[in-house]
């Protein structure tokens, strides 16, 4: 068997994001259940210069759209960040889980070595697929997931580490 | 170029241990520079149902070990969970990377399609090296990372998105 970037990247955005949306149906039925408003969660933060819930749901699909792109050697589309309530927050994660079901094994080829540049406020680094999604897109996928998770935790959302990992 | 286990997980551990190594350091100045004792963030927790700091940064090395001797083919070493102290924390995140850097790709080689059970709660489960990797290791292994940096910034420690991803 031989691996290719396909295998370590889209069935791992899948399953996580799939996990996200258990997340939100636990959460609001938590609020249900104890009579809060779950817009509490949508700005909830573990600090106060950390980003809010619903920005770390954003940022999980801006690095899954953003990774899927840049291996198949294609623009990044741009998704605005509009996302105010769990319904909104939710269809953005179908949104990014749509997208990922439209990429083919074939279409993600050659894509460890492809050459990826980013814009970072330091300017622009180069490097190749594989290290882009080792350095970058995982490392940041799996810490908004897993901030994601904290949050709701911190406020008490009955989840667990099987919900986390599936 | 192809792909190898070696390349989607040794490289990507080294670096993240190594990242929570400055984490580590960051919380010491921190705590020196505030006037409390490291004991407290050893101890600090996100939920009152969550696991310690001092629990993540051990869990997180028990997946490295875990990971890399079962895609080896190798019994995964038993390491006591002593931990009490920054410098024993320390001690035991160098213990993980000293592990690491015996690891070679050739000792991995094959460990994508190679059986790993792993023996759970509700009983044994087996799946090849890649599903094990994708779904229990590497999930597991930002997780406690992720969670080690949000008891950290929680508590106020100024570590920033550039140290989680070095």
């Amino acid at each position: 068997m031989s691996l290719s970037i396909y295998d370590t990247t889209v069935p791992v955005f899948t399953r996580m994001l799939t996990n996200l949306l258990v997340f939100l149906d636990k959460a609001e039925a938590d609020a249900a259940a104890r009579k809060y408003s779950t817009d509490v969660l949508v700005d909830a933060r573990l600090a106060p210069d950390m980003i809010p819930f619903r920005g770390q749901v954003m940022i999980a699909t801006d690095h899954v759209k953003g990774c899927v792109s840049r291996l198949a050697g294609q623009p990044v589309p741009s998704w605005p960040d509009e996302e105010k309530t769990f319904d909104e927050l939710r269809a953005r994660v179908q949104k990014a889980l749509d997208l990922l079901a439209t990429i083919t094994p074939e279409a993600l080829s050659g894509g460890e070595t492809r050459d990826v540049t980013l814009k970072m406020r330091t300017g622009e680094v180069t490097m190749n697929g594989l290290d882009y999604v080792n350095q970058r897109a995982l490392p940041n996928f799996y810490f908004h997931i897993t901030t994601a998770y904290a949050i709701l935790r911190h406020n008490g959302v009955p989840l667990g580490k099987s919900d986390f990992i599936g």
